[in-house]
């Protein structure tokens, strides 16, 4: 079923202990490649039918009355799924 | 400075009562358009100087082995952010 990805991360200038936690974990492994880590979250919305500009707008309403904390974390993407092309993953 | 993006979901199979929290409280909303809500993990890498192979290579054996709880969570997606144009965030 169509699939609508809402992506929200802390906001720049927000300390993110969390991803600090990670970064030095990386460090202790001899990843030293990496110079910092932040998490944030990923949502899928799953609709009946096909995407729409008013489920999009619907969606982004959402995301920022609900799925985010706007005084903490920034909505940073909503819309399609990558396509399966895209996938890098395992 | 170059990001390397990595996108944890819970795996399908798996329950995932913070969406489903989310999911319930949209149709309490009245908002029904969407039937179904998970709730997965993004993680933005910083690296310096250019992504190569390597680096990402790096990164999906991080992905697995450190920020995915693979038992219960698939990584998705590795690689580089969407470019500014894909952006329809807030």
């Amino acid at each position: 079923m169509p699939t609508i990805v809402v992506e929200v991360m802390p906001k720049a200038e927000i300390l993110d202990p969390q991803g600090k936690a990670v970064a030095g974990a990386l460090v202790r492994l001899d990843k030293n490649e990496f110079t910092s880590v932040r998490i944030g979250k990923r949502f899928e919305l799953t609709v009946e039918g096909p995407i729409t500009d008013e489920l999009l707008a619907e969606a982004r309403e959402i995301a920022n009355d609900l799925l985010a904390n706007t005084v903490i974390e920034d909505v940073i993407y909503v819309g399609e799924a990558r396509s399966a092309d895209d996938a890098q993953g395992a």
